[in-house]
């Protein structure tokens, strides 16, 4: 059986991982335009941040290691067509080549920013490791920048910019960081950060031209200019399915692929898994998209698995999510107030200010819990969190917690280890519920 | 109402709050025969090892503070006995108080190193902040100490002496260090973080007296006598109940007060809470004892509530516990494989070692995580966990699994937060539950 793959990311690497060891004799090939794959892209806004030493750290396995696997990975190749009917992919310069299943892991893009000069030179999208690697060394003369949008990795790049130095200015039709995902109050302290540090923040405002001699200098907006060095685009994820729909495959509300739970697509010898797809939320059963790279990973096995004559099948998501934005971790699970409200999910809310560990231990932070629960049944439909430490754990909690139908009760006569070096005799979690039910 | 409370530790203090919560006018006072009240007797390791820079900071709220409360704190004040059917109280050198209903939060003690030589001078228990506060000057001039049973307390006291730069020796009667409660794979981090820096570890032998001149000088034991400056007692917890024991009250298996879910004692009119009580396991429904500060404040809560008149329970407990042991937390969720086989708990076990966040992040710690489930259902049981960081998190949410009864199958499929800075792309609890099923 031959398996092809197209894409290099979690997605595609975790379905070929997957499918060779579901069936060794398989002949498994992974389309991928990069120079690299199996390197981690969320480790690139740290390396510009300088917490992280060299580009070289980020790489997880080496192209020998893959050989060894047995999966054939091909660099810098594009996929130009998929053709459902003969089964066969059209290969930039190199013709056709035949599958018998196919898994599309083709990614994301970021939103367009469909402006006069947006092929200018100087314009960043913070992506493949290999472009990082030049624009990391760009960075050092750069004086200013502006980030187009405060989508996830503008949170991170706002922090790496700062540490090298660099001016930041922020431009965001929204009225806060982030605002299609997190509530104003839990970003707060991010934004105050931000302002301590001198980021113009230009919220209620977009680009109308980028402008500027071959390279980008100048960033016009409807509010104005601003003359800058560099551009890093900030927006949020897009699926990346031109192919796809070239081919005929079935697009969702959301742009990206629609799949089962055996991650196959609408053609039964095509699955598809990461960003390219849309995957039911669980609490409301809408389509969602752009999660995160453990979901990519584990949806590509799922998907490797199936097409490979396995059975394995990928549940609706919670999605816990996470993320480092200078000393504050942010992150959350499902929805909160904000994106609740507008899709008009009814919701009684419960907050709480807590610390992390003993009041008087060394490292101690403050951190923010708010919960989301259905009016009535009390169950937890969401939260969100802002802290200096342990917000990963809590959402991975808290998703569990809404998976499976946990109510407020349980969560305010909830159990929680003290102990003064790891953590404080209120648990912000339990104490957030207990303010939920005592607000009713 | 006069509400009377006996101890002014977490459980009495959470009592006395919640007793004048519930009723405002309630006359309510606490005896202690400490000098103070309000202080965190957990922090006083640290300060021992100067991770905290002062003991004043161990002190929650000022005398006068409680003043303004409400509640009336008699320090230094030792009740001699209890009369339930006079409802009255002896008090050392006061004479009779009487009460309408009583809140009995003796607390623990050490168990006693009952060999000849108790008495001496040099004798250390970790308890009450103004000893500590002499004992920290003594530890100065300290050269050695022997450390009597490796429990809890002592797991924090030999990293605190080893940071004094004091030669440490462990004379335990058990294999390896909290054995009634670790396995010996998941402390194995820690024992030999022990052995690095020198501790002289005596596994298998016990104290037969302790000897000097006015003040220990020499630990003699079933396997010679060790030299010493000061000896630590690091004994497990005995319920302090000899008040409840005279006036008739009954005591369970473990020596601890039985209370029913209103933390109601056999008496109608007495409550109990914290170390001096025994409560249901959630999974065996055996009583158990020695529990953590935040049970004790929060079987407080309900005592007091209780006692005032309001009504709250108190639910079987899971016991999510941690710990920081020099550089490793250690904790865990109601029971390990060693402990679960001596009850003879039927059970499967699945373990995982994973990193706490991406490989390449600095600050990245491994963690091992080891889920114990049902034979057959793969409920949730029991874990237990050793890692550089996350170990309290993932212990309140294991705690919770087996408390709803989560099976290994949903904790195979969790959904986890990838954030190179704040998390790894595996979750080492899934990963964990993932191998549990592989190995069936």
């Amino acid at each position: 059986m031959r398996i092809a793959v197209i894409g290099g990311g979690a997605a595609g690497l975790g379905a070929a991982g997957a499918a060779k060891a579901v069936d060794p004799s398989a002949e498994v090939v992974v389309y991928t335009a990069d120079t690299d794959v199996a390197y981690s892209p969320c480790g690139i806004p740290y390396v510009h941040g300088r917490e992280i030493d060299s580009f070289e750290r980020l790489f997880l396995a080496t192209k020998e290691q893959y050989v060894n696997t047995g999966i054939d990975v091909r660099y810098e190749t594009t996929v130009e067509a998929i053709d459902p009917k003969s089964r066969t992919l059209r290969i930039a310069g190199e013709g056709e080549a035949s599958y018998d299943r196919l898994i599309i892991g083709a990614g994301w893009n970021y939103a367009k920013v469909d402006v006069p000069g947006a092929d200018l030179d100087g314009i960043y999208e913070v992506k493949y490791i290999r472009a990082a690697m030049d624009w990391d060394q760009r960075l050092d003369s750069c004086k200013s920048a502006v980030i187009v949008e405060a989508g996830l990795v503008a949170m991170e790049m706002v922090a790496a910019l700062l540490h090298r130095g660099i001016k930041v200015t922020v431009v965001d039709r929204a009225p806060w960081p982030m605002a299609d995902v997190l509530d104003p109050d839990i970003v707060e302290p991010v934004r105050q950060a931000w302002e301590d540090a001198d980021v113009d923040m230009q919220w209620g405002n977009w680009v109308t031209a980028f402008s500027g001699d071959g390279s980008v200098s100048r960033v016009e907006t409807e509010q104005g200019a601003i003359d800058t060095d560099i551009v890093i685009i900030g927006t949020h994820k897009v699926p990346n399915n031109p192919l796809a729909a070239a081919a005929g495959l079935q697009l969702g509300t959301t742009g990206a692929l629609v799949v089962d739970s055996r991650m196959q697509t609408s053609d039964p010898n095509i699955y598809a898994a990461g960003d390219c797809t849309e995957i039911p939320h669980g609490v409301t059963n809408i389509p969602i998209q752009g999660l995160t790279g453990s979901h990519a990973y584990s949806q590509g096995k799922t998907a490797g698995t199936n097409a490979a004559g396995g059975t394995r099948h990928y549940r609706p998501v919670f999605v816990p999510w996470g993320l480092l934005a200078g000393e504050w971790m942010i992150g959350g699970v499902s929805f909160g107030e904000t994106l609740a409200t507008a899709l008009g999910i009814e919701h009684v809310v419960g907050k709480a200010q807590g610390i992390t560990r003993a009041r008087y231990y060394p490292g101690v932070r403050p951190i923010t819990v708010k919960l989301l629960a259905e009016p009535g049944s009390l169950r937890l439909i969401g939260a969100q969190m802002v802290g200096g430490e342990g917000i990963k754990e809590r959402a991975d909690f808290l998703a569990m917690a809404v998976r499976v139908g946990l109510t407020i009760d349980e969560l305010a006569t909830m159990e929680n280890v003290y102990s003064p070096a790891i953590g404080a005799l209120n648990e912000p979690v339990s104490v957030a519920a207990q303010n939920l039910l005592a607000g009713l």
